[in-house]
């Protein structure tokens, strides 16, 4: 099978190991795994997460959600505030189809589901987002009970959950020391949830943890779910925070890349520039050290230290004679979550073999 | 007509507007116009173009080649380097239907593409690709005479033309005077050609300048093409170097975002991240001056601060009463042409009216 560069190719065997481990780490816990599917936005992978025990999926978006539903997938948390009519309208048209859970962070925005679930004659199940450090959606935790008590009031909804996203954070700060952080995440919603239980609401779920935190955040009693994306496939900002205990080794997912041109003793430059390869995750970036905008796979001499939009410059220190115009590279990616979302489809290694491709059904459904 | 955010929008006045303006220039200065179009990957865009004057088209790769001329453009220069036996191939049949230009940068490629062209009865034009300073593709300036004699001498190819992509240098430095960059790239590429023709080979096109550059370029005595991209549409780079005097008012692409999240006093929250605006151009970029990842029109005191996936921070100074849950508001990205490479669709907007979209048929297409 033979595939144009830049493409992704994801080495099955680490998928699946990838998603063993974290079936392992929700089993051993008694805790529910709910992956968070905008790392890959591709139902065959989905539903392979559901059958490593996923009990649903997450999404961030009202469209990635249609996406998965349109390919069989039944259970979706949308892990994104439910915001205007005609998102609303579509939340409840898909909550007529599949079991999908919306999410709000204040009473304003809930009010609003409310007021059309009521003209729709609908219920949608809702989770209340806290914010517990990450300082972007979420309601601030202080105010939250109080929060939750007047969304569980209102008719059209039933507030059935918590969750929050915090990264990698510590009383406050970044902090690299993962188990720390996950207690800390997993503590802090169990404990909002048991206030706002003993006022008589009946809260299921806490839903938190990302790929770096899960392992410990499912540790905590009263959470009982996590929300990993990452681990099916790792990257470089996961090695290097050693998140799932990750290597390079665990890497599933590397951009293959062409050299176009070696002409100069010191620069070879690649077919993948910044519509290849996502340039959030920039070099030097903190906490996740990361050296330029992608490693090269078996050069660990090598940086892309700059991509304009189609290319990538390897600057050498020395010149490097073992690679050549026209040779493959592999690149792992920074930050694979948005790479993927630039390709329309990736291509399925086995024994070293490309064997098939996914669509990235859900690619651009950001809406 | 009604369209879930996020969302690109052009106005299609100031798109007319930004047209007219570099054809004017280009006229005045008989120099050729061959617009750049990674910028838009959108075959109507590329017809308007040729409308307003364009001789052909420029793109980057060679998919994008393959969906314009699919779309009716016939006269298509790739300025990358064509490298590897399948795209080879795949050039060659593309050039069997339309008039394509390819490019290289060093005998070892030219002579790849020779050899097929030999091998399939073809002749391929070619264009020189030389490094005047940006140290990516390109050989570099000192050798590109020899060089071009070298290739010139292969069957199968005709070295057609010469071309660089400079950005904005002045003696090896980044520097804001556009005149004076546009003028010193025009005039080295020149006395190149001159150099190349007196040694009998015909150097058709001088190809240089982009959208800062462009105008000055244009000028220079011996250049007879430009090939401008972002001019179409600019951006937050654009405006803040003022590249064909362009200002905010000129912008003619806006990411519209909806506000998702108000419940702190010192945070915004907008459903556009890095999956909806592109994040290559980051705060602080020399020479550019970014603020933050995009400007908000008709705010100047707010700044898109942080940006995770699918969540663009605007982080406050003073509470903003103003905007609320659910208001949309129009992003200018800090760079367009990645920004539009998210997005499937883009749509259209006259008289403040949304009337049409068009599809980005070349979206993805970097292969």
């Amino acid at each position: 099978m033979y595939v144009e560069t830049p493409c992704v190719v994801l080495d099955m065997e680490k998928v699946h190991r990838n998603l063993q481990r974290m079936a392992d780490i929700c089993q051993r816990n008694h805790c529910g795994l709910r992956p968070h599917t905008k790392t890959h936005k591709i139902p065959e992978l989905a539903k392979l997460q559901i059958e490593y025990g996923a009990a649903g999926i997450t999404v961030a978006k009202l469209s990635e959600a249609e996406v998965m539903a349109d390919h069989g997938i039944t259970d979706i948390f949308m892990a994104y505030p439910l915001i205007g009519e005609s998102r609303i309208r579509r939340a409840i048209a898909l909550s007529r189809r599949i079991r999908l859970i919306c999410a709000a962070d204040c009473l304003e925005s809930a009010e609003a589901i409310s007021r059309l679930c009521r003209a729709e004659g609908a219920v949608l199940e809702l989770r209340l987002e806290v914010d517990t450090g990450m300082h972007r959606t979420g309601i601030p935790y202080e105010t939250a009970l109080q929060e939750a008590l007047r969304i569980a009031a209102l008719p059209g909804v039933r507030l059935q959950g918590l969750f929050t996203f915090r990264g990698m954070m510590y009383d406050g700060e970044t902090c690299l020391d993962r188990r720390k952080c996950g207690h800390q995440e997993g503590s802090l919603m169990a404990a909002l949830a048991e206030e706002i239980r003993k006022e008589g609401i009946p809260i299921q779920d806490v839903s938190v943890g990302s790929t770096p935190t899960a392992e410990f955040c499912a540790e905590v009693p009263g959470v009982t779910e996590v929300r990993p994306g990452t681990y099916i496939f790792q990257d470089m900002m996961q090695v290097n925070t050693s998140a799932c205990e990750s290597t390079l080794e665990d890497v599933a997912a590397t951009v293959w890349t062409q050299v176009v041109s070696c002409c100069k003793p010191d620069v070879i430059v690649v077919d993948s520039g910044c519509k290849s390869l996502s340039t959030d995750a920039a070099p030097g970036k903190f906490p996740y050290s990361l050296r330029g905008y992608g490693t090269v796979a078996g050069y660990p001499e090598l940086s892309l230290s700059r991509l304009s939009e189609e290319h990538g410059m390897l600057d050498l220190e020395r010149p490097c004679p073992s690679i050549h115009v026209g040779d493959i590279l592999r690149i792992i990616p920074n930050h694979i979550c948005p790479t993927v979302n630039l390709y329309d489809r990736v291509y399925l290694l086995r024994d070293h073999e490309l064997y098939g491709s996914y669509e990235v059904a859900a690619r651009g459904r950001n809406y």
